[in-house]
């Protein structure tokens, strides 16, 4: 974060929840003079208390920026609203879509050469002021949505504010910006939500064999359904359409397990076993094309497994050791074992370190596992 | 694991992969005598060199147990030769799935009395005897799956093999044993296939606003093409019916979201939106099932997240910090800010203990974020 905010005051925080004031903390923290308004005055008074700015007063001047952190379905109205009341505001909201609220906008026939759409990439299981972080923004991604009718001031703005909350600027339209989400958050909750539903009616028994992939795949099915429905209302169509795409192959894999449980196919057919080993093959190359760390392309990292008792002080005695070998670790997971005091802490290291690392800890007495 | 083995020798080890030679590497370390075979001399020559056990010799003693380590589809084949050449070992297999090959030996029609099979819940994402490990079974499920013939001294042995390994011993038969796989194993794995799937022709700009959620969703669909196309083709009824399940509430949120889409429903029917929210709620509800921690209840931890340079032993420091505090960590997890040097550690403590870490943390000089 610099220390010397490009953002200029008074700016206005239109919606007090976790975003919004998680802005009006960050922007406080640079000397920002921030104006906080939300329909729930419980709300404005619980941000005004942990310092995301202060109440309206008569005699403020005019708002420079007026930041809408409102829900999907109301933004539109809001940022409307805002772009009347402040004439000489840019305006950007913080909704989770764009294209509904641009669309909306734009049917409206309101000028908006001073609106951006803009979403920050942040978020916590959390929700509401109390929730807010000064720090929320930091390093992730800010994706800027520039429309045809924005000016180039507003713009600026709106990537200023981005960069003095820490985060990365990503300029995007709309509706790439909209495709984008559906595919690497919406599709995945989605998913995720459909494999933990299915554990409703599991067996105690069955769930007892629960293992890390379980736990990933599923964290998270944890999120607010009141939130993500008014998300996956509001993106409906390319939410669909990756959906549609998923639901091609997974009739795909359906049918030639069909086909294998008949006895139709005893594996001499390339057909069915290569339907299902293509499902797993095109899932490697996808996964394959996500960044890895700062951004790069992923690395494939040595691993070492550890047992670590389950006493406050060990993992720090661990990885202390780990810093002493001077090696960096570029991950870390750690899985507690079932009914056991223990747990298995993964060590990930740069190609090449393995031999290293592990008997550097052997010689400290450190019990590596599988 | 216990100092004193309970499993007696000579055992042999038929199938030198991970789980083989793991098997060989963990008997060895409590002083069993350990024989090692596999279709290929490469293998079992690489196992002996790890410490898994040694090559036969004529003047062997009989085996007294056989662990039969090769993939599901010929697994009953190995066992039923094995039952036929050392006609006094207990005999078990390791194989992901059940009902199929004790459905091939009883079509066989050979005695079972000796076998039962078993399912260490460990894996790695490397495979083969060079990854094989000592403690690759501590604190894991091991499915012990006795069918009606096995004898009760038979289903004792292999009990007592998981315990030698530092596994829990969980009894199942044989058809519960796949159905709780398929739940809890094999549909995530293909879910997870299946939304890595959907990245293969993402725009890189996509890629870029790709966050934690989609990491976790995709972790296990970077595994083996080949091993899981035997897997789940012997697995393919249980498989298909949760699937099917599955598909089920896909079209359901499907219809819902191209209602939406189409505007048909403005969210005044409770039916469109319903639905949709239904999806996240349901999911909501299956998570909450999956065991936490030691087996217990999962519980809700305090959640406190903090920025950590990237540098060696500075992720130490910061649990040596936790630890001189006195406060335990629950779970931790580490997040990578994409193009900064910094990352995000989000430490898992007990409720109440919140306050507590961050006062400590603070005073000593961290950066809290959101």
């Amino acid at each position: 974060m610099s220390e010397q905010a490009s953002t200029v005051g008074p700016v206005r925080i239109v919606g007090t929840g976790l975003l919004g004031a998680s802005v009006g903390m960050g922007l406080r923290a640079l000397g920002v003079d921030v104006v906080l308004e939300d329909p729930s005055r419980t709300a404005v008074l619980l941000a005004r208390d942990v310092g995301a700015g202060r109440l309206p007063a008569d005699e403020d001047a005019p708002a420079r920026l007026v930041v809408v952190a409102a829900p999907p379905d109301v933004t539109a109205d809001v940022v409307r609203r805002q772009l009347d009341e402040h004439p000489s505001a840019v305006v950007t909201d913080v909704a989770g879509v764009k294209s509904s609220v641009l669309e909306a906008l734009e049917r409206s026939g309101t000028d908006l050469d001073r609106y951006v759409g803009s979403h920050p990439m942040a978020g916590s299981e959390r929700s509401g002021p109390t929730a807010a972080r000064t720090d929320l923004f930091v390093g992730r991604p800010w994706v800027v949505v520039s429309s045809e009718r924005s000016g180039a001031e507003a713009t600026r703005t709106v990537q200023n504010l981005a960069i003095d909350l820490g985060a990365t600027p990503v300029r995007l339209d709309a509706r790439a910006h909209d495709e984008a989400v559906a595919l690497v958050s919406h599709v995945p909750q989605i998913a995720s939500s459909l494999v933990a539903a299915r554990l409703r009616d599991a067996e105690p028994a069955a769930l007892e064999l629960a293992g890390q992939g379980l736990r990933d795949v599923t964290r998270v099915a944890a999120s607010d359904p009141a939130m993500w429905t008014s998300i996956l209302a509001a993106n409906s169509r390319p939410v669909a359409e990756v959906l549609r795409a998923l639901r091609g192959d997974l009739d795909t894999l359906l049918d030639a397990l069909d086909r294998v449980d008949a006895g139709d196919d005893d594996g001499a057919s390339a057909g069915t076993w290569g339907a299902v080993a293509g499902t797993i093959a095109a899932g490697n190359e996808g996964v394959g094309r996500i960044p890895g760390k700062h951004g790069g392309v992923r690395r494939a990292y040595d691993v070492v497994v550890v047992l670590v008792p389950d006493a406050p002080g060990e993992l720090a005695r661990l990885l202390a050791d780990v810093g002493d070998a001077g090696i960096n670790l570029e991950e870390l997971s750690i899985e507690h074992a079932p009914q056991q005091a223990v747990g298995l802490a993964s060590l990930s290291v740069l190609r090449g370190l393995r031999e290293r690392l592990e008997s550097a800890l052997s010689e400290r007495g450190w019990r590596l596992a599988g």
